[in-house]
């Protein structure tokens, strides 16, 4: 696909990879694509990320279930950072909260905002 | 600041920051930042970034104007990425448009989707 032209790999092959909820417009994440499991989330519609960490395919929510369903895509002026509006099915963080943003600056400290019940308590 | 101590700066020493309208919800941009741009930052209110391309401190706006003021910082669950609720003066982008993510993807091309003069068509 040439829409991969315009897009910048880093030097290990990855491209920043932002998720935004559609409906709140809450930035769930960020991660990292390589070119294959971009070619893989367009295809399938549904988010793959590469696992800086584990080296490896990361399809989110293959354990937990709490996939992310692609909506609209996104690229930024430089070509190095794509934003992905997703629905997200169930929470995103592994910790249980909606978004992996759940702490704030607060006083100096890193403060839980986010109820694991429901949306950040500042959304 | 003991902040510093629950972040995880990359093997060159940076961490993502994305800016996020606090007013919209609007992704703006992804940049990054080091030790010193991210207490700059803190300390002024004002998004400091690293330039990677320049290899030197960046002061978003410095010859625009066009500066983001920090409202809300949050920080992910694994240390390594931050959000920045911000205000910004004029347009984030320097093509011009208020974000930027202004190229969406759409029927396998990118297609520009912000009014320079307004916000993404699609907000």
């Amino acid at each position: 696909m040439d829409i991969f032209d315009s897009l910048k790999f880093d030097t290990n092959g990855l491209i920043a990879a932002i998720a935004q909820d559609i409906q709140t417009g809450q930035v769930l994440m960020i991660a990292y694509m390589n070119k294959e499991t971009l070619a893989e989330t367009l295809q399938t519609g549904i988010m793959v990320y590469w696992s800086r960490s584990r080296k490896k395919r990361w399809l989110k929510g293959e354990t937990s279930g709490n996939v992310q369903t692609v909506k609209e895509v996104y690229r930024d002026c430089d070509g190095d950072a794509l934003l992905f509006k997703v629905q997200q099915k169930g929470v995103a963080c592994h910790e249980g909260y909606k978004s992996c943003f759940s702490r704030m600056l607060v006083d100096n400290t890193w403060k839980i905002v986010s109820d694991k019940n429901g949306p950040a308590a500042n959304q």
